[in-house]
């Protein structure tokens, strides 16, 4: 069946939430995408999405270099979340750390799991 | 430092993102928590999301069997998005697959990657 993102379903702002996670399995962020980041990321093979902050397309390391080149993307089965399956130059986080999900909970407790990367 | 489920940044519904994988590194569902799902689930040690169309706290596979039990809960640097590192009873989807994330998309066409499990 051919692909058309226009089938997949949005937010009341247009927006779907994307999972990057790196081909050895950790996953890295989740940022937005409207329609066209979907289709600009599946046309130029760099992870683009929407920075609800600046409103603006954000081609993922464009300025930073720690660019997402998209390996897979995957669709759920309420075609309401995408995965993005990445090689990611770099940290993917802008504090520096490979994943953004560097903080665990433990017994009720906040625990850094992983260092910024030096540069 | 430690955690209160009130920090977290939720969106204009009270609700925050929170992704599953499980412990072999497989991206299972995104589904939604509320503050008090987060402190359920950090509580009862049962991953509790809060159904967005029931409109109540769904505690996944409470009727399917398929629970989640959390191995470790994390949180993004901008705190508004989790993820939840689970042991997966049997398949995550409502489809019966082991993940949601069964299709991908690939030189413009939707690909299944996997088939349901046997029941």
């Amino acid at each position: 069946m051919s692909f058309d993102p226009a089938t997949l379903r949005y937010n009341d702002q247009g927006l779907i939430p994307c999972i990057a996670q790196d081909e050895e399995g950790g996953v890295l962020m989740l940022a937005w995408m409207n329609a066209e980041a979907v289709a600009q990321t599946l046309e130029t093979g760099r992870v683009t999405y929407w920075s609800r902050s600046r409103k603006a397309f954000w081609v993922k390391g464009e300025t930073s270099g720690h660019l997402q080149e998209l390996v897979d993307l995957r669709v759920d089965c309420d075609r309401d979340c995408l995965l993005a399956i990445v090689r990611q130059t770099g940290p993917a986080c802008h504090t520096n750390r490979r994943s953004c999900f560097y903080t665990a909970i433990r017994e009720g407790t906040e625990v850094e799991l992983m260092a910024p990367v030096d540069q």
